[in-house]
């Protein structure tokens, strides 16, 4: 297992580079570990808090890179997302740092919280109908009308570079701590999270395990990984982890993650809900559904944890109170 | 201003060596900033969240260099603490690590997840009625009877020193930030936390003003601060805020306040309240009320904040469930 290979999309210098113009923006997360969940797993456990990043969770690193990527004369036509709720705060806060304008294409059921949280950011929201609607179609039309740039959600070398600033930092926390990481396990819904943590974790640490984390059902990277093409989750309903239904691994992500992860885990909403209550409880930290899912499967025992060390990435903490207020119950 | 003089009771000195008794054993918490905060209140604001260092509160720094101080030949006899359940937690954490036996005499109206947490390390549990019978006279008749050493939670020399690393740890932060704190704030009961903030904060930056925020009514800091002696406060009822209802600053923690603070600051239930529900909506972070009442000042506007730069102790994070869910609604 190798990411060196030129034929990768992204490389981890990409990845160098997105930490570069990051490094003023971004908030640089720490490594938390916790007595008590070492204990109860039989493990080390690293958990890297992505709710206390900026937006309340990792998108906008993608984002922020993204963005700064655009050349100065298509800034003005302004960008347009389309998002479930974290990567169209991302975008929106991103957007509001470099002074462009911001179109956000979100579900109407996304959580009330996101939608305005995103507007907080100066952005116009566009919401769509989830099982009716197409949203790259409508994201499309206004990018045509305004001269806006697209900024997709995870499949884009710029984003996927940015979302690995998360894998570099567990690489240089863990090397400071003298430690090697043997699995590295991070949520996934288009993919982009956990090809940006595998590119980086792996160019420091190359016989570590990477694997995606998703909720029970919508296990398209599972599949996905497991018979080694994309191929659509089947869940027809809904997860509390709103922020990871995305149906198939997107063709950028999964030409990094067929490479460099091992395999895809999965959790119930019933054992997601445990851990949010878990980090609630031990950890003090506001996690949401979806950003809990890798942990969910580790506490679940869907990892083979005893002995080893391992990082699980909590990418974010935008959950409405009342869900909340439901879980920790 | 100095806290360099002989006579206080805690010197600087004590908490370096406190941070190195503490160093292998205790979480060196981050220091957090958030844009939407700056700019809501016009400042510079930095939070240290103690809600993510181990046991879930400040407490356990204390406690631990505390029982690093009992000579081996009084160890066997374990320790025995009272308290409302921070403290209690760190008490038995730390013995739980130091391979000692801990007694804990806790009110019985504490808050569940105190008296489960404090049990979870091992420690004996006896609780008492708050308002019939004399904590400390219970902890001392147990003292006497297995020959266990009391650990005070607030007024002793080696708990302030461990106290203060919070603030050694902000004045190094703040200082590789290249930032100079105009105003510091930490929550205080007894006032051994903002008794060991302000020593090591003003050892570096003796120009900073150091002040205590409690709940409103349970203002014996401010009250005592302002009348230049120890006084207690006229509050009978309850506060939102359990960790925070001591009645009178202690002798040695006033000691040192009386020299290094300038004043105090309080907060209502319904500011604690709001304070609580912003940290998690903007910072993810699971804050208790009385953890929240130096940020909830801030927020309601009774510190002179534009254009300063101020560092806020967030305390802990040991709240129930349902009374966090009420306040989060």
């Amino acid at each position: 297992m190798t990411n060196s290979s030129p034929s990768l999309p992204v490389a981890p210098a990409d990845i160098d580079a997105a930490a570069r113009v990051l490094a003023p923006f971004a908030v640089r997360t720490p490594l938390l570990s916790l007595p008590a969940l070492d204990e109860r797993v039989g493990a080390k456990v690293f958990l890297k808090p992505e709710m206390l990043q900026r937006t309340g969770s990792f998108k906008f690193r993608g984002a922020f890179n993204k963005l700064s990527s655009i050349p100065q004369a298509a800034r003005g036509g302004g960008v347009v997302a389309f998002s479930s709720g974290n990567h169209a705060q991302g975008v929106a806060a991103a957007a509001q740092i470099l002074n462009m304008r911001a179109t956000i294409v979100m579900p109407a059921d996304a959580p009330r919280s996101k939608r305005e949280r995103t507007m907080g950011y100066g952005a116009e929201v566009v919401l769509y109908d989830r099982d009716r609607e197409d949203r790259e179609a409508i994201a499309r039309r206004i990018a045509g009308k305004h001269g806006a740039t697209l900024v997709p959600p995870y499949d884009d070398p710029q984003v996927i570079a940015g979302q690995g600033t998360v894998g570099r930092e567990i690489a240089e926390d863990m090397a400071a701590l003298g430690l090697t990481p043997d699995i590295v396990i991070a949520p996934a819904s288009g993919g982009g999270l956990v090809a940006g943590v595998a590119t980086a974790v792996l160019s420091r640490y190359p016989q570590a395990v990477v694997m995606s984390a998703e909720p029970e059902g919508f296990d398209d990277h599972a599949r996905s990984l497991s018979v080694g093409r994309r191929e659509a989750h089947q869940a027809e309903g809904r997860t509390i982890c709103d922020a990871l239904m995305a149906s198939i691994p997107g063709e950028i992500t999964f030409a990094v993650n067929q490479r460099l992860l091992v395999r895809g885990v999965t959790a119930s909403d019933a054992e997601v809900g445990a851990a949010v209550a878990f980090v609630f409880r031990e950890l003090k930290l506001v996690v949401e559904p979806g950003g809990a899912v890798g942990l969910a499967a580790l506490l679940a025992g869907r990892v083979e944890a005893r002995g080893k060390t391992i990082a699980i990435v909590l990418s974010g903490g935008n959950v409405d109170a009342d869900l909340y207020a439901r879980l920790i119950a």
